[in-house]
């Protein structure tokens, strides 16, 4: 992984800026002759759209993909996908105010100082909007792995709001706005966040991907596991601040006896007990459902105002006026899915190098 | 990075199993003129090495480190760094009883399912042994990174006792067998570890290290982020299930406001007044302490009988008599600062090779 | 590098088939704070552009770039460089009767047998039409590189027809439809490529580039040697079938006496009396010029028949009616320039992370 | 690749020094499973020796390979295998007296430069010693390639002397100290070196090396062609001054109608008529055998007085007393032969991990 490049067999190259006049992506490596159309994209980059309910950023845009190379009469010819978005709705004159400003929670400050020189507009190319392309390049790592791989995820904690996890109900994920597996939080996360977004504040959240019917045997000691680069791909995402796999943080806490997921054979097949580990041993899937959990922070671009400084050596005060999302956990579920398909993808083509 | 490479630019290999003749690495990409002798690898070592108290196993390795190549007159070439250990204290017998079962917890059974073939003495290649030679690469990713860079772990947490964070004394870091920062929780922790031990079972912990006098502007977008190559570094090793920068999981919990690392002019410096960032921001230090932790589960070895099939498919119980460690995370901490200093070296060069 | 993506610091990743709606590349690792426009570009497209004499392909595009990323405000940001050409003139009708037959000479056969299904109109992404990428990239190489390093390559054999290298004068190169830097060879080639041209036929040619203003201690041993990297790029051209440095495969030739390159000193500086090594010694630039010479072979697609079989398993034949180059090998003048530019560029910025 | 790295998935990588305790390397990514021993690399490193004949140069190695991990019960586990040879026969005093001499053709001057510092006994880390490393990396290659695919190389010319093609038989190979295909020819050599040698000069060499039984369909468009791939290894080895596939340099001289390798259908399967191509059609394997051929410079440590200048800034002679060989280029031939089973062995695992 170098920059702007995402895996090693499975890879894909993302481009573009917030305000620029499009994103795009380059997916290296797949396999060929798989179906593929934008067909197959749309709906994923659709689910993460901005401007779909009050609880996310008003910015319009129709995130329509377009397939540039790569596919011919309609499958994959094993040669580079070419992914385009054109960027519709970049009022980018909502940032001249601000443009002088550094944002707290932002990557001014540090892109200032990495690269002398940046593009202001909407965070250029340290945006969220960058995402999307993560999106696009999930769906064709989804075709890669086939239909007995499902991949799904839910927000399970909006501040300090968590799920409970009894009432898990995956087909509760797409009735509410926040894909949310429960049903009784769903409702008590809308005035949770209605009441935060009045304040004219954010809040943080955690998004759970679970992995299913992932074969025993992917991923590689010691510097390319599979959780590894779980890790590596989520705190990738703009916001993350913590990545668990399995019990997580929480493993911290427990005894050997505790976390011991003890195995039995059943009709002739070793089976765990339970999943602590989420699916992985050592880096490489166990055939459990692969388990990955991470923090978003608050968003930082807030309408209350902040103490900051400027760019000539000033205290001053910043109110973000541009379109943001008060919880911008809710858009990274799709990211995190496609993420997740990625890395998969990536490590299955890996597998099968080395063990056929 | 890929499978036993670590890094991009600074780059090390490790090879070697748990009961073979020698462990190893090669570290790739030094600079020229370092001067690099195995005194400055020797004492980091050390504080990794087993059988140090009767909290860590009770193998006995020298752990003797030797340069085989890349250093000439006392300094470094530019050339690879060949560094090896020899194994010791392989009490191969201890496994013997053992071989055909599959230890929950362990990468014996994703082995198995992965390569068919593989070595069961401690593990094999997927033993924590192999940590040391990411001790020893990180030793020269010190002397890469200089002295004004400072690099500091520290136990922070072990099973459900916590630290008192008001406590914290680095000064008290190396004057007890965990590494414990807070001497009050050290003396708690003593009788802590010595109850669970005796019941035969092991606990968890979380590790936290930080980085001084990092410069702003290491790091790079999308895909080669700080934080995502931390998180990637700190998930590879052993037993590690969760990874958390600055804030952490607890990130979700807060608000926007209370988030927001607020920026004031001190001394013509622009200066952050917080760290709930950790240090970074879009994936670029921001000049901040870069502060990460990471939770170990417990060890998976215990006495107490668990549970498990061996590989002709028969239910059983395995109980481990090999000499393990009954809190693993105490000997993560020196492997924890090795991976900080590693993955600080590389983007050090990377941001040089970019920025200049 | 690996499949679609040139390069290890400084990178780029093409993609786009010759009958595509598109073809383009993501330039990464571009320092920032270098002013760069489309207008940087253009000029060396314009010279690798198709249809401009007789003696290349008749296929007319504009071949307009368009910069959609990574550059602000004249300047480069440090982030992905994203460059875009539409496809104009691509009479795919053309291929319709050869669509079952493979072509000798061509990737057609092969990328039929490695990945069952490919875009059979103008070789699709085996076409020389990538190359056009790999020139707008190398304009961007350029740039970074700076003024003091000239890049400027020349064709110095044409079939049978070597230059006479006495009469070398850059000053011609531009002057005929060649890149001939030896005018009375030139008008020579004209009547020599017409008489094969008439005849149906097609003819292979050498090309030399020679880089000037490389400083010493650019390179990196083993398997990072500027050579290597240099034969690797120079090879990954259409139809090239030969990579030389300095002496080439004249080298084999000769008495270590006679290919020594002794040194003086030359007011006060250490000085080479001659260049059989062609600017490169153990891998490293050695300051002198470097000179890389590629032999290209005669274009495949002819119009005389050449027995063949198609797709169904029957002897046929076959006679290329597309637009071809009855040399391919002018067209590989900028081609290797830029080629050049980019391995420099690219051992410019690990010479700079590794040496500072 | 990168640095001392070889390879993709099939990785190796490098260490050590001419007048070093050992040398050594690292390789990664062998499939497990496969039987492997000391004695399946042991006799390539016996052909590559020096000292066998008062044709090569009188060090005296055993080159004794010794299997440090990655092996168990006698097969590969998957994981890095590591391999080490003592260095035996290091007389560094022979270098005292021209250690601070440039050698003219060396990379003294140009590791000087690059690094400030360096090791001159015996070219340090530039030594051709290095070499033993790639053909036990090489034999590992082979095993991973199985017994379907043979690869052999040759000595095919030595000065001006060029063998008989017609005469060629493999037998004749190992029957002479140069690695002859062509009976006559070897003889004719015996005495052609014998004078150089007298005359204490050294003589530069054409190496052939031949893969049959790959199958179509091996290598990668664009960046990542078997002949790209090729080309950089060979030039990596030591000396290497140019690289031929099939015509190689010659394909500049011929018409389209005379390089077409002609296809006709032979009990049912499409057959080449001829192999001009050397086996690779847009980077990608065609069923045919893969030729490359490589030109070795004459040896650029001679008895002769050669001038130069040293590290003082004075001109001075130097004069080579330590032990050379007058022509290189043949141990180079166990050399290439290793590095085109390491290209094939990762593009095996390239293609498989693609492709199925």
């Amino acid at each position: 992984m170098s920059y702007n490049t995402f895996g090693r067999l499975f890879r894909f190259t993302t481009w573009g800026e917030s305000h620029g006049e499009a994103i795009g992506c380059v997916v290296d490596g797949v396999p060929p002759g798989i179906a593929l159309s934008e067909k197959d994209i749309q709906p994923y980059l659709d689910k993460r759209k901005p401007g779909q309910s009050r609880f996310t950023t008003q910015r319009q845009e129709g995130d329509v993909v377009k397939i540039l190379s790569g596919v011919f009469e309609g499958k994959t010819t094993g040669t580079p996908v070419s992914l385009l978005i054109h960027n519709e709705d970049q009022r980018s004159r909502d940032y001249d105010s601000i443009k002088d400003k550094v944002r707290p929670g932002h990557a001014d400050y540090t892109y200032w100082q990495k690269y002398g020189h940046y593009d202001y507009r909407g965070s250029g190319r340290a945006s969220a909007r960058e995402t999307a392309m993560r999106v696009a390049a999930g769906a064709v790592a989804r075709k890669i792995l086939g239909k007995n791989i499902s991949i799904r995820g839910a927000l399970v904690q909006m501040g300090v709001e968590s799920i409970d996890r009894d009432s898990w109900d995956w087909k509760e994920v797409n009735k509410n706005p926040f894909w949310c597996p429960d049903k009784k939080t769903a409702a008590l996360w809308e005035k949770y966040l209605d009441s935060i977004r009045k304040k004219g504040s954010s809040v943080g959240a955690v998004i759970e991907v679970v992995a299913e019917g992932v074969p025993a045997g992917w991923g590689a000691p010691i510097y390319g596991k599979l959780d590894s680069d779980l890790a590596s791909a989520m705190m990738s995402i703009n916001a993350v601040k913590g990545v668990e796999i399995g019990e997580g943080m929480n493993a911290a806490t427990l005894m050997g006896h505790e976390n011991a997921d003890v195995m039995r054979m059943k009709k002739g097949k070793a089976t765990f007990q339970s999943n602590h580990a989420g699916g992985i041993l050592g880096g490489i899937s166990s055939g459990q459902p692969v388990v990955v959990r991470f923090a978003v922070k608050p968003t930082s671009s807030i309408l209350m105002p902040v103490k900051t400084v400027d760019k000539h050596g000033k205290d001053t005060d910043i109110q973000t006026k541009g379109r943001h999302d008060p919880c911008v956990g809710i858009r990274a579920v799709p990211v995190g899915e496609a993420m997740m398909a990625c890395v998969l993808a990536d490590h299955m083509l890996l597998h099968r190098a080395q063990c056929g």
